[in-house]
């Protein structure tokens, strides 16, 4: 364990203004104490690792030759950020890391100047940096704006949309790519193997050597150099590979330079910084720079729970994810048309075994949530049953895909909807709290909500086989409990404890909570394993309760609550409805039990409500 | 007027097979009736013209090469789809065209066996063609697959994800580019630009001549071709532009080809027929070939309503897109920071007017809506105050962008929800009735929903000066009434008529009908020009009443009355909700009087439903 005390370089930079002070020498040691610091303390807080060992030369470089409390930088996606937070005073507190109150996994403008935009999610960098160029521009304010952006998430097509954009208007957008040969999984498509193909050409060698003398010979400040820049960039183009895709799509290419040689890196930005026109900086790292276990196994690096600094290793646990991966795996046995569909999440949704037994009914489509359910429509239309496994945020990417491809044509394609409801340490960002709102009003869709593990697989195979609509299966993060299910079908809502004048109706894991809550209560518990349909038997029997609480794991002002909560006010019901769920604020990152507790979901919390609700009728 | 009746050729056309008895010469005269039928008949019906009549021969060639009721063709966006369904038994009923009961202005699967996949978005048609290849390869079905995208439909991200996998994985997908040198309003970008380049290289004209003449020694059918295909494809290389861009990402290119000339249109598909990779024909055409009036301004024909078939005039009459981007205009006028953006729909939403006056305040980012979000997010923080007018149901396409870019960081940026509610006759993938549902949930979110010009004009200025939070104003295809606004603030809620036992709650256009059905009889009426916020002193007074009905012009399973509904359950209230609005199921095409009617929205069905209800209580 490294503690902040023991940090020899990284303690004395308290604002970037610090690094100027070190030699290129103690950077490039600033850089190695840095990697030290980040894998001792993500051992303990989990965390994504592999992305920010990466670019430890990258940000160093970035600001040496930004002033970034008013130049911007966008993160793509955000998760490597971790460097360019302990560099801009956020050393101290880093062990704090994801936790309640701490510091965030993502860059957040509520937590440092040096933060321009929250991400999140993949490919929006380059549109968040145009606006503020566009912005800046109005308002006559001069500064410099750069997306670092990896090629997976070039993968998505946003990215391409704002590349096309900036390309064609021109402007002097900076964009790195942190070119690190993969995405989460393993990249795929033509961009990456035409990346491929700029790495191994037979240029990059002596590339590097002549990109640096060129660059030698070029004073790096100075107001002259505008004028010479057509000159030099015929003479730079000599050395650099003909990058003809970004070319042609408008921007000046740079590189591949080796985005772990800090000298590099800082001249070519250096560079890059005099340009009155879009850059692309070609930036080649390595996943996991430097921590051994990382570098040999970047995917499970990625994103990480804790582990054990010494050897890497981690303690894997069964998930919901492998639950419904394996049974599904199974079911792709007897069913040849199962097909399994990714996006860039073959290692997060459990599908890897999948890929290993059925490669040819597998499909990676990378960061690319959009063409996977159209794709998937198309399949279903010509007689396959794919099963797109997604995480419950990241769905909302093809909210109109799910719409308009898939739900007005009535098309059976399956939604593993993993990660649904409160994420814990990742925040904001990557709650699927969103789901039950915006797949409610879909033509044909069907929700399911299994709330054990025997639904969780029971759910699957009815979806996959006696289904044939369009079906949502959301499930969280974490486990479900291994509770027997009963031999209704899985439309229907379990009854638990009888009806009563108090009755609660949980969906999902909370089902679990309002088990241990009710138990020894005088009240009514149901299991609502199918959130669309409704079963409308047992709702018409709580119609005539005095109060109801609905219980979920989702947004609680459009949700199952809502709809639970509508149902009565339509059928004339007198019923109150007490909706527990997340509120509609952003819930911060935490741990799960943390923000359970904060929106009403905890054991604790959620028996205070029912009971007060008994006092009010039994007292 | 040409009636069917009078048809020469097209009337011996009862299907594709039909085409094989006919000349070439005699089948660019069909060309030349289908246009001329297409006119005609659009003049009465209105629809997608200046498209259609860009894709004649294109589509007569596909026809001629493929057996379409096997193999698949997907039309990327669909309203180019009109000569392909002339062609496969549709131009007798051709004058029912986007009417009620009658033939699709879009591609229906269940309208023809002809029709592979359902559009009304752009940038589908290459995932949906990967799916369906994906699947067939799984089955064992060996038909080929094709997609026709204009150049426009290319400016959308998903476009380029699907391309990317497609090129990567080598699949013989053969796609179209219908490169008519515009979208709707002109295209943007870089990708534009490089198709330009293309165009106006010094090789096309010669190229025409030139791959014609090798294509004519190629014998078209027969299995010996695959082996040569090699050579072949250097062969033709020396008569093809380089097109690097879809070469890096796997494509062979062929092109550019004169879209016009059907024999070679013909012989560039019998080719790309035997290829067995991806390929890209680029066709060049005319938006508007062969009507003049259309040929002058295509942007005014590309979705039309009535006009003269002589002279090509239409009646233009004010609609809420004007009054919304006048006020926008008028408001920037004082307001520096105002910028307006629009996603390849200036004319559609009103902006030329803005686009005129103010330039450089003005971005057009072609077809990209997720760019466009993230895009308005950036200008929001760096300082200006975006307004992004987009139709409701495309805003569908940036759901991820709207939630996590502008709410979780609650920036204020305004949409100007343009065509929400029901539309006519573009049917069912062109309503904007899921914005109430899928913008619910998302936090800071103010949803205003105007019922008259003046609302529509106060909602605006408040959005873009009190206002500190993301707004959207949602205002119907069509124009409100020009009704005056009482002094009460936007957020309020209008009494028109005070408390009764059954109050009407109606919101934006609805609120029209609601006066006329309810001036005579006796309840209460309340006018809901803000949906979120709701008005709660409005509803705690309702909370009274017997029966509430509220009305609404969107998805009634997960809207406004659910949120009312759910109100009431939460607050104890015993009053009846019956909610009405737009049932959820699929919405053909029809008139905007016939939807309603469907709907219960219609003055007559509304009357009734309430009527009912004041039997029910003073019976």
């Amino acid at each position: 364990m490294m503690t902040y005390e023991e940090l020899d370089l990284l303690k004395g930079i308290r604002s970037p203004e610090d690094l100027k002070k070190l030699s290129e020498k103690e950077l490039n040691d600033l850089a190695e104490e840095i990697r030290r610091y980040m894998v001792s303390t993500v051992s303990k807080t989990g965390g994504h690792l592999a992305s920010n060992l990466g670019v430890v030369e990258i940000t160093i470089a970035l600001h040496r030759v930004f002033d970034l409390k008013n130049d911007r930088v966008v993160f793509d996606v955000g998760h490597q950020s971790y460097v360019h937070k302990l560099l801009t005073g956020r050393a101290e507190n880093f062990s704090t890391l994801r936790q309640r109150g701490g510091i965030a996994g993502f860059p957040k403008t509520t937590e440092s100047e040096y933060d321009a935009f929250n991400t999140g999610h993949s490919s929006t960098s380059i549109s968040a940096a145009i606006g503020i160029m566009r912005s800046d521009a109005i308002k006559g304010i001069k500064r410099s704006v750069i997306a670092l952006i990896g090629d997976g998430a070039l993968t998505g097509g946003m990215a391409y949309e704002a590349l096309d954009d900036v390309g064609q208007q021109g402007l002097p957008l900076i964009v790195i790519l942190n070119d690190n040969e993969m995405s989460i999984s393993g990249n795929v498509g033509g961009m990456s193997r035409h990346l491929a193909k700029m790495r191994s050409a037979r240029g990059y060698r002596s590339f590097k050597k002549g990109f640096a003398s060129a660059l030698r010979h070029i004073p790096l400040i100075g107001k002259w150099l505008s004028n010479r820049l057509e000159r030099l960039k015929n003479r730079i183009k000599y050395f650099v590979l003909p990058n003809v895709l970004f070319e042609e799509l408008g921007f000046t290419y740079l590189g591949p330079i080796n985005g772990h040689d800090l000298h590099s890196m800082t001249q070519v930005l250096e560079f890059a910084k005099q340009m009155d026109r879009p850059v692309v900086i070609h930036a080649i790292t390595k996943k996991g720079k430097g921590y051994a276990p990382a570098e040999k196994d970047p995917e499970r690096f990625h994103g990480i729970g804790k582990f054990d600094e010494a050897t890497g290793e981690s303690v894997s646990s069964i998930g919901n994810s492998s639950i419904f991966a394996d049974e599904l795996v199974k079911l792709a046995g007897t069913d040849k048309k199962i097909v399994a569909i990714t996006a860039a999440m073959a290692s997060g949704t459990g599908l890897s075994a999948f890929k290993d037994k059925y490669p040819t009914r597998f499909f990676d489509v990378g960061i690319a949530e959009q063409h996977a359910v159209t794709m998937a429509a198309g399949m279903a239309l010509s007689g396959t049953v794919p099963v797109f496994c997604v995480y419950s945020s990241f769905l909302q990417r093809a909210y109109d895909q799910v719409l308009h491809d898939v739900c007005l044509q009535n098309l059976k394609v399956v939604f593993g909807l993993d990660r649904a409801g409160l994420v814990g340490a990742d925040g904001e960002t990557h709650h699927g709290i969103y789901d039950i709102s915006y797949l409610m009003s879909l033509p044909n869709m069907v929700i399911l909500s299994p709330s054990s593990r025997e639904e969780l697989r029971a759910s699957l195979r009815w979806a996959v086989s006696e289904n044939s609509s369009p079906c949502a299966i959301r499930y969280n993060r974490g486990v479900l409990e291994d509770r027997p299910m009963d031999d209704g079908s899985i439309l229907s809502w379990e009854c638990i404890k009888p009806f009563r004048s108090v009755c609660v109706i949980a969906t999902g894991r909370t089902v679990t909570t309002a088990i241990e809550v009710c138990t020894d209560l005088n009240v009514g518990l149901y299991n609502a394993r199918s959130i669309r349909p409704m079963d409308e038997s047992v709702l018409e029997t709580v119609s005539r309760a005095h109060y109801i609480v609905t219980v979920e794991d989702g947004v609680v002002n459009d949700g199952f609550g809502t709809q639970v909560a509508a149902y009565m006010s339509m059928h004339g019901s007198g019923a109150k409805v007490i909706p527990v769920g997340v509120p509609n604020r952003v819930i911060e990152q935490g741990t799960v039990s943390q923000q359970d507790d904060e929106c009403g979901l905890s054991k604790e919390k959620l028996a205070e409500t029912v009971k007060s609700l008994i006092g009010g009728i039994y007292a």
